[in-house]
């Protein structure tokens, strides 16, 4: 199932996406709860409750605006760095060389603020009097369901709720300068987030591939099963010592391809267009002003 | 002013602690404004509005359980690293030896997850299957009242709302093989905080001193004014791109006297009580367990 947050006549609104994705099934819920995006649809399941029901009429996609499905997350996000192998390579020759962290025993993890997160769509604001190292990272994004502390491995994908797409967009010289990274990672609209949340019932983000674009260029291309810490894994590791809640998002971290890792780097700049594409979920794609 | 959030009777509340504090003037606010601790009545106050009134009848402290004053803050804390020159310099010897940031130029910024926030006097849960190196960080905490973005230095002041103290706990070793030190920072329970805000009408944080005994033995003792980044930094520095919100919490950093920093190190274990005090402001004080 496909689960949406969006927009129609102002108001916003959640719905399961149909088949052929050209209409969406509105879920009855009060204006509090779709005003939450799909945080309280997964609430009610990780309850152990059923769907809410939906007795409104179809709409057309089209008809539609796409909002992040969570459009603003319970706290802040949990994201992944250096989390592919080639990716890791293409920053080993950077200012990163140094990093005491051995990436290969544990997983690197810091955080985006809540409120950076937009839709699928919508502009990504280039701050120019920040940062002129804006760069992308196409990341697949684990959605908690089932909450839980000290998840084991075993038992890590029953606390899957689903999965999405984000765009972990960096300021990268905000990021190296401050030495810990969540500054860099956390200005308003850096975390476009979409087009819906895909449940783990029916897609596996275990075996998928992400892809990223600039202005129609490929530029990363890498399959999810190349994680050097896997999502249970990862699970396992946020969770020790730390209550993990229904909503929470874990950033499983990017492939090769960002723009740092380029020769020399490319940035993005106003005017930009990057598409984030992960297979059988979807797609975002979002214009840098 | 000094606000405190309380839990009287299995129930919370929100009061004005008179000037002997021995009582507590409760406010009038609704059950789910007062269930948040002191994020309304900041809202209220950043929004250009008045105090709530307070018709009921006085409580004495003594009958009263201080809680949190910010029980759960609207998303994780900022934190900073390194912000008292003895403390970088008592680390400089450490594991941190390689960090890439040039902590003289930028200030160190991450964060702890809002649900690690427990009371001035509660229980700090030891995470002993995850870590053996618990340390704490006495520090003043910055409560922001108006909210904004880009804040100059010389505006940051008017964006005060008060004052908290806190205890930074930290997971050494998880801090450091995570690179990044967000898990470190965020197991349940590590950030005590209290006993109440006080507001920055009538305390001045840029002036005061931050001591932290463990077990009644005194073991950091610093003046705010030895901050590396004063608070008007901080607060334009984090504001940078990133809008802050009212009720967002600033920990400021801590003085030297960390156990990390102690030949050898000596790190917190079951049984031991730590004691936070910051002059004018108050005390918390809080059991591992």
């Amino acid at each position: 199932m496909r689960i949406a947050t969006f927009i129609i006549d102002g108001t916003r609104k959640v719905g399961v996406v149909s088949g052929d994705g050209l209409s969406i099934q509105p879920l009855d819920l009060s204006s509090a709860q779709s005003d939450a995006g799909i945080l309280s649809i997964i609430e009610t399941v990780a309850g152990g409750g059923a769907l809410p029901s939906s007795s409104g009429p179809k709409v057309k996609m089209a008809e539609v605006t796409l909002d992040a499905p969570l459009p603003k997350p319970r706290r802040n996000l949990w994201c992944v760095g250096r989390n592919y192998h080639a990716h890791a390579k293409e920053l080993s020759a950077s200012v990163f060389k140094d990093n005491s962290a051995k990436t290969d025993e544990w997983p690197i993890v810091f955080t985006k603020v809540p409120e950076c997160v937009v839709g699928p769509h919508d502009d990504v604001l280039v701050p120019a009097e920040v940062s002129t190292q804006i760069d992308y990272e196409a990341e697949l994004a684990v959605i908690i369901g089932k909450g839980g502390k000290n998840i084991t491995r075993a038992a890590a994908m029953d606390h899957v709720f689903g999965y999405t797409v984000i765009n972990d967009v960096t300021a990268r010289d905000v990021q190296i300068r401050h030495g810990q990274w969540d500054l860099g990672k956390s200005f308003d609209t850096f975390c476009p987030m979409g087009p819906w949340v895909a449940t783990a019932d029916e897609f596996d983000g275990t075996k998928t591939r992400v892809r990223c674009w600039v202005n129609g260029e490929l530029r990363q291309d890498g399959p999810t099963e190349n994680m050097i810490f896997d999502i249970p894994t990862l699970i396992e590791t946020i969770s020790r010592g730390i209550m993990l809640y229904p909503g929470d998002v874990i950033a499983t971290g990017t492939p090769a391809g960002v723009g740092m890792g380029m020769t020399p780097p490319q940035y993005l700049k106003s005017g930009d267009v990057v598409r984030v594409e992960i297979d059988g979920l979807g797609i975002i794609e979002n214009k840098f002003v």
